[in-house]
């Protein structure tokens, strides 16, 4: 199935909204996009870049006559934006976004949209340590995974549209439930985030000197403390709107790390062994 | 400074061991080497690449007559192996070692070498998540750091002698206080370690279904848990040998952690901002 939209608003010109932007502009299934959001250098650089073809005053101005809306600002703009554009949304448009939570985020979301507006929840594994509109690029999405998560509610023609828009972009969708999404990516990605913000926070307090600590770091701990460098407001948004999940995720972690430290601490070598291999197995199996 | 061994010993032929002796043996530093360790089948297979010339039945009889000694077995074993050989070096011999751990270590192993003999502490940061010596390559430490922890007892000689190996091999030499290094590499190296196999533990832990879960990571989390596949034995060592650094590191990191949970629980976005964005910077500030 080929998609193509009139008008499109993309709410959030950066990194994953200015590179699904310039998909579409490379794929020509945009008559026209218009750009919103809350930084004007940001829309400038995209009008210049030629990401955007227009860059509206705010975001209800954008969405007016859209037949597409992506919400790509941090997630917890998200229920105060809906808000405001709801009232100026066409009847037929779809609204979707890209936000890294689901759950009961997408609840809130459908609950302040009209009738008529369908809205299909979006997620799409590609983040990366540079953001910003100038790190955008069409390829972004290649291979990468982009899961959609629809509710009882959802409208399946706006699935599929929305499902063909992303397969465009090349990647693949996966459909999963907002909560499961929740739980899951509150293991395997904000608790990394976390775990790589805490690692920084604690040598950074070593305190004078801790630069030349960094000077010694290899490339475990480079590797380990790359994700960092990502939007602290984006990953403060994740964090505080699937809060439940990541703070049983960070209570999870800091029971294995207690345990690890009694191993060492009691000198344990048969016990550290044992979970160290176990950690090593499971580690090695994914690939 | 141009050095040339006649007979080298190194003892635990892995990725750094295997790798050391491939670049003596690619620039003719040796005249013959020596290699002994527990795994016969390790020292079938360097056989077999040409990384040692001969395998020696245990380490006593690999130093016999050497003038070079390299401990490259993990750090846990070193003061038992020092006992074995001691009364085999020969006088005049250059013991080094390529350990992550230093400290107490090193003067546990003056302790027990014998007069006439020279011992040289060294720690190349060259560490990989594969291992074994089918990983090994004369092009490990190019570009690479070896820090060297002399004590007041270290011979200045042999010293230079090790510092020239090193130069050879391409790694830039650093000198450090070898208490200094141990609470730097608790840091920097360790505790990413210990966190790493912790993040494993708690995903795998999530019981049945968490395979599902490793399917759905991103680059963020694959980074993070990359250095999860080294050595477990080695990893178990390094945290028993640096026990009290790393313990102490481990609290600070789960202050750090619990600090983060706080401000997400009481849902305080400033605060999580501030914290992030702390992080951010220092980590931006590393390159």
């Amino acid at each position: 199935m080929t998609v193509f939209f009139n008008k499109v608003a993309i709410i959030g010109v950066g990194l994953i909204g200015g590179s699904l932007a310039k998909v579409m502009k490379a794929q020509m299934l945009a008559g026209e996009i218009i750009g919103a959001g809350r930084r004007r250098e940001s829309l400038e650089q995209a009008l210049q870049l030629g990401v955007i073809d227009r860059s509206a005053v705010n975001p209800a101005s954008a969405v007016d006559w859209a037949d597409l809306v992506v919400l790509a600002t941090p997630v917890g703009t998200f229920e105060t934006l809906v808000r405001e554009i709801a009232p100026h949304l066409k009847k037929g448009a779809i609204v979707t976004d890209v936000g890294s939570v689901k759950g009961s985020l997408v609840k809130a979301i459908e609950a302040l949209l009209p009738a008529g507006v369908s809205f299909v929840p979006g997620h799409p594994i590609a983040g990366r340590e540079r953001h910003g509109v100038t790190e955008a690029t069409e390829v972004l999405f290649q291979g990468a995974r982009c899961i959609l998560t629809p509710t009882k509610r959802t409208d399946r023609r706006a699935m599929d549209v929305v499902q063909s828009l992303w397969t465009a972009a090349g990647a693949t969708v996966v459909e999963m439930d907002p909560d499961m999404h929740d739980h899951v990516f509150a293991a395997v990605s904000h608790l990394p985030h976390v775990a790589a913000y805490a690692m920084m926070c604690s040598v950074a307090e070593l305190g004078a000197g801790s630069e030349q600590y960094l000077n010694f770091s290899g490339a475990g701990f480079r590797d380990f403390t790359r994700i960092v460098a990502s939007s602290p407001e984006m990953w403060r948004d994740i964090c505080l709107k699937n809060a439940k999940n990541v703070v049983d995720m960070i209570d999870r972690y800091q029971s294995s790390l207690s345990c690890i430290k009694k191993a060492i601490h009691r000198g344990d070598a048969k016990k550290l062994e044992l979970l160290f291999r176990q950690a090593s197995d499971v580690r090695r199996g994914m690939q």
